[in-house]
């Protein structure tokens, strides 16, 4: 990790909603990233606890003789779970936001302008207010807000979150299906038209809360679409391939669970312009992503597996010739709760403070 | 069960590959099945051991003891395995063939001719010599049998089966997916070149041999894709739908493979002939299986899930509409060995002697 | 199963608390029960539904259409979903109670004597008022019906079941721990003093009310102990073990959850008497279980898996000597919704009809 | 991380079994050390090959990107797989080495004495030659480094662990049964007479090596006990206890599979010497393990769960009472690819090598 950031004055880092699994995973990465320092975890149904009794794994860990030890000079001591309305505002720079859609935009507009924001809700990923209300049923509550978010797919908009205040870190199905779409409908070597996304995730980006659906005996040793025709990430994966196709765009986009904790695999089936062959696509990522640390097109003839990444920010990508002329499939997976929530959300909270974007993500995948 | 069953001399059955599941599967529902007696198992590698070694939860029956006790007439005590060559076949009535493909092919051609076979190989699927030869790379060494052999999706070939001598069980993806796409493409719904299959099975299709690919630890926990693009159920795919569309069809299929024992969960994108509606899809499969025991298409709303047929020889299937106009998405579940494979061949089996078509097959799903 | 059983008008059964997992195993386990009729099905928060919207697995069975099929006369469509206290009792033979425990006491107090009752809940498991009230924290309320009620431990009580008009049925682990320890603390074969009984079970046994601590991902993936010194099940383990050793007993025994749906693991630890080896514990298991159709001693060498008996109301058991001198370490298993609940009671109920006592339980395990 | 392992050369490190579950949990620890390169890879039957090519989720790593980025001075890109026979042993500081027992010891024997050696294989870990032949079949091949080496239990042999140049490292089983049984036995709170072990693993501890036992259908949904009376962590153990017993020591060992990939839980009973109550046990660990980095015996109340531990270093150990007077039972659990081998080899060669002890094994767990 870069020697620079540990000299520094420890950046304050608050995290609203640090009972779910995201916000688990994000005291997992920042706990040992070097710049950072936790200094306020909110959970409203478990203020007043410790977050070892909500988070047991987290518990273990024992920092402050893990800082004595290692030499980090960073690493503190966790906070105590409080309410939100508790927090201590002038004493945080960056606040990452974990809280359900609808209660996350009335929270964020009421913090102070000193805060910068990752969010990992739905609320400001939508641009258009029209989508919005169409989609969540409401008109947006914090419509300035909304139009000064920056969409956090950090290997599209760099610039722009380098320089933001507030940062939606897109879903995770949408993460896993535009990096490897876009390069290839902006170049023009497939149709928009005709994409159709065929999706597979663990059971982990459900969430928490205690639910029968997603209880072990209904989910394991099985598996099953949902959401069928009306996910909410629909919108948010059109808006941006509009964007480099030129004009609006309807993909086909179904949800599976599967029984697994993370993970996501994702199968699109694309119709490729005329001319173009699958090695183009690999060529389009290479120029795309060169350089890249998270993103990896695969050579032909290796294919992405979930396991592949367990536990990293990393995303692959693989480039298949259907038998059907004209057309090609592609693959692609990643880690829904690191690259597909807290470790894109950490990417780019290293971007807006002007750290080497890696850092404290350089964890290799855990297999088996 | 029927009556009738127990009254006449029980059906001599032998299992050529008793050893694999699909064969363990056979013996499941044979050594319940009322009109039946298993005579004859075969396993090269196990020739002498009794079957309790090889699969310990058959050994668990005791069927003497249950035989006493239920009054089952035609229920014995498991025969012994052994090798295919020590088989009496003047004992065998019926033969269910679990070999592997090519190995297949020669040990059917030197049966008599009073044994009637059910094959659940790939070795009798394909109709064309060229197509089989294009796939498995030498020409076929049973050719009359393979003009002979009739394929067994019982639900569209009764009378062929009924009739049969040599029956080839389709495998699992195709029985998975033409069920709900066969009436679709005969009644001109769906346009059969715009097709495209996206599967997902369970890992016991992959068979009992030890492989390090398919180990716990690679297996569960993440999924991948396999076979992209060159999977050998292809052709079986598209001889049946250029059946019912008249000329041939190339469809696109990419099997996963997904962290459970049993179920097959296939996804199937579809183009709708013009002024076709999704009810119309949902209609047509009301035509087509009324009345059949085994094929249910759902109502609107209800999804299917691979946990509401294990262990039980159901198919079942929904239709929904996709957003894009003109276009739908087909969803249906099986249990890999049971309609997908062995409970597929049982009911061929009642078929081609005359019993009643869900004798032994009536077991409710296992869930959870 | 048995031709007298297909003669008589069908026992008409009512399953009370129809929406829990024991409450579907039952369902499973009856619709193909030749002798009986399901008649009543109660949930009180689904009343109103149909058992298929609560179980799709089993809404797919399509009993009517079955029925004609396979000539089984007693098979009907299930009846909807209703509250207790709509209930016909007079159209009821046999009442299966899958409440909780409290609640079951005040509900079988009010059924009318010509009922027979096999209850599933711990509330008549306890016959001594004094440890009811020290577990449970109050006095029981339907005293007399305590004293009444049969502990339903098939294979030890069949005299009394057979005569009874109320059933206990034991719980999962008392039935798993019992089965192999009766005898031999009966025979004085082992200390009843040092007996040290380490659990393991799937999810299955802790039932589908939503709760976190079940979720999948809390679940798959690891392991953990529950309930340790202090499970509810010990008081009912040392009822029936002081029964044989004519004394009080005092067991040691801790529950361990397992990412697996069903099926239970007793690995348990004794002491031998002086002289006595472990054939002798095999020789008394021949002995006390000789005929039984349900329970087997496997034989020196064979090691019990709880996939040998999923979805089967199997019990299997095996003895191996310690290597420390004078001990032994007993294993056995079972699937917890079937011979650890609905099977064991649907075994009961058909020793309290008069019935074969295997009657619609000859199902096969289901592996893999 | 120690600022000062970064200014250092690099330690050259080795690796002789890198296609096993132990060797790449090593790599995935070391690329992320600071003080050490990665010299040398051997895996016998995949010499030639890319380590990617064996393990595609160390493949993506992409290090020397990874290295430009973060500023890692020791991070290189991963040498190729070789034979053990290429290896420049000029060339490496430290083999670790993961390759079967038997083959090790001869392998070991034929190093140079300049390189320091960290031993995964069963072969340096039992210190008597005649226990070592009775359990293994044969004389030690290498006595006089059988003499020499040290048993690498890191939180009780420190001193001779820096000082050594060959270290064993324990069996996964033993470092999870001891490290909470030794310092109750040397303090005499409990009798080492009657100590039972019931041990739980996941499937990684069974290697990758291809098998029918360890197919996922064949473990997948279930459970079951292993070496029953005869595994050969239990002379390891018994050696261990003996020490600090003062006296040969005989336990009762059970191991049994879960079907999960990481993490072993141990409930071990014990009886504790007259006067002593389970707060004396947790006293003792605390007077043992204070200021331990990796060992964590947990308040009354806490339970250990194998998830809290998961890809981490991490050992977390309770006691709790009995109900039976004068008795204990003790739960343990750890990752057996971390704690259990690979993490704690490299916490060994941490101590080898004077670095801090918990460099590069600071990663919090991973949950879910």
């Amino acid at each position: 990790m870069a020697a620079s950031a540990q000299c520094r004055t420890p950046i304050r880092v608050g995290i609203l909603g640090a009972s779910g699994y995201t916000g688990a995973e994000l005291v997992r990465l920042l706990v040992r990233h070097p710049a950072v320092t936790l200094t306020a975890l909110t959970a409203e149904q478990h203020a007043g606890k410790s977050l070892a009794e909500v988070f047991p794994h987290l518990g273990a860990l024992d920092l402050e003789r893990g800082c004595r030890e290692s030499g980090h000079s960073g690493v503190r001591a966790l906070p105590g779970l409080v309410k939100v309305g508790e927090v201590d505002w002038g004493a945080i720079d960056v606040a990452f936001c974990g809280l359900p859609h609808g209660t996350t935009q009335e929270i964020i507009a009421g913090l102070p302008a000193t805060v910068k924001v990752v969010d990992l809700s739905a609320d400001f990923r939508l641009e258009d207010p029209e989508t919005y209300a169409a989609w969540y049923g409401h008109a947006h509550r914090a419509a300035a807000l909304q139009r000064e978010a920056v969409y956090g797919l950090t290997e599209r908009y760099r610039p722009a979150i380098r320089a933001a205040r507030l940062v939606a870190i897109p879903g995770c199905y949408p993460t896993a299906s535009l990096l490897p779409l876009l390069p290839l409908v902006e170049r023009r070597l497939i149709d928009p038209d005709q994409i159709i996304i065929d999706a597979k995730s663990g059971v982990s980006g459900a969430g928490r809360g205690a639910s029968q659906a997603n209880l072990f005996c209904e989910v394991s040793e099985g598996m099953h679409a949902y959401g069928v025709g009306r996910h909410r990430h629909m919108p948010e994966l059109e808006q941006e391939l509009a964007k480099v196709a030129g004009r609006p765009v309807m993909v086909s986009f179904t949800p599976h669970l599967i029984p697994m904790n993370r993970g996501q695999f994702i199968t699109t089936y694309v119709r490729l312009a005329d001319g173009v062959g699958v090695e183009d696509l690999r060529r389009a990522w290479q120029e795309a992503y060169a350089g890249e640390p998270f993103v990896r097109a695969l050579p032909a003839g290796v294919m992405p597996h979930t396991r592949h990444v367990r536990g990293s920010n990393l995303l692959l990508m693989a480039a298949v010739a259907d038998r059907r002329p004209g057309t090609a499939i592609l693959l692609s997976v990643l880690d829904n709760l690191v690259k597909g929530a807290s470790g894109q959300a950490v990417q780019n909270m290293n971007l807006m403070l002007g750290l080497a974007e890696t850092t404290g993500l350089e964890q290799a995948p855990l297999f088996p």
